[in-house]
């Protein structure tokens, strides 16, 4: 099968490793699908922290989540180390879309991949991004080439 | 706007209402956005066992979700009690497609609205599904007119 | 074996019925034990809310966990109802231990019972609590003749 | 006030660095007080693992949580990164206690205290842990002139 650049590592210039818990194991003895969900969230507000803009109950506007979604090929289970990797794959006025793939230990194909949309808000309401912000997740967008 | 029908009460014929958690809500005071599959995930299982198929690690046969996603339409917290509604989507040989939704409290307009893909496998390979469960799940898809 | 009070659902002045969720299982397929905290949570705080002292971030005042634990006796698994008991075991001016327990299904022996510690704090200190809620709070204090 | 030395990191002699996930925090804004008890059950876990006991559902034996505990000092939060620390207190010839710490980033005054009993188990019943696994833990057990 043809690998898709989507579950290659090299797809994704942002990447952080984070360890599996104990209880993200469900009965079937893998990591719930649920988990997974977990992890983009994650990495998606360690990031924009790094890039200077740390998500605050009480801050002037907040990122909401409106969608997400993840597709499993491979099961991982505690205790792996899990690689997430993250690419903004569209960026708007007040959105992002981040695609996110879960690569385990030292795999290169993901075991899963998926995406989270954030809205900017305000009051519950859509308003545009810090500037400096949205042109610091540029440098993170996906290349056109690789698709 | 018009409402869809996948976001009105009446498009779900099985419904089951779960309370929130506390720890439910993340530093947003609402339902973080990975709990919306904690719940899906519980509705399915509880569907399965009700149907005489109750999901085991060392069942013959076992379930695996190999798609997951949601659409985030208002916010919903704890001490929220939670309608989800399910309807069947699709439902082949081996996997079936739930559409699910939440339903804050009383409210008859969805939350929050997903779907959750699984597959029957033994051994990690897809297989055929018990026919008698099969025809059980049959009983909740959804109907065409509805759509 | 003699049984202790505690253990006995006729100890509990108040209960709520919670179910488990398809991942408060682990590896080992039962309920794993950090989920039991969650429930201790969940019910002490619902009592709070219905006594009219909903905890929310930004209230003059907060109860913050200072202490807790768990003694199991018994596994339980998805997809049990749980059964929580609680009962005030000591009631100071600004801190309230609140002893629980967890019924599996219909039993009336405990299959765990723990304890959790809050003391009411206002910008990180402890502050005496609202009189009305000490005294709503006093109705659900254990009996003497119940040790 | 004098510093016990249960809080002092120098009291640990095993210890692991585990980052917090978004929705460790509450509506609070802190990590919510079960989760301690993920990070315990991870951390423990993980040094089974390394002495070559990996716990697994289908295992010959494997050990029960029959009881654990927690005092918490100070808040923490996510983005925190949490030293654990881990000493073994007592050592049976079928249970082990584990005392635990948290240490908020590069904090080396505990966050929070606690402790994790293992029994070991087979078919429901304690039973002698293996005698190789047993001579390892001693290796971690707490040196009494630190009492």
């Amino acid at each position: 099968m043809v690998e898709s650049p989507q579950r290659n590592l090299d797809a994704y210039p942002h990447t952080l490793q984070l360890p599996t818990r104990w209880n993200d194991n469900d009965s079937f003895g893998h990591m719930n699908n649920a988990m997974h969900y977990q992890l983009f969230d994650t990495v998606v507000n360690l990031l924009l922290r790094d890039l200077g803009s740390l998500q605050e109950a009480n801050g002037a506007s907040r990122f909401l989540v409106v969608e997400t979604g993840c597709r499993y090929f491979a099961e991982m289970a505690y205790p792996d180390i899990v690689n997430v990797g993250l690419v903004v794959r569209n960026l708007g006025r007040s959105s992002v879309r981040y695609d996110l793939a879960l690569f385990r230990n030292t795999e290169r194909e993901a075991a899963a991949v998926g995406f989270l949309v954030h809205v900017n808000t305000s009051e519950g309401r859509a308003i545009a991004m810090d500037e400096d912000l949205r042109n610091r997740l540029e440098k993170y967008l996906r290349k056109t080439a690789s698709l």
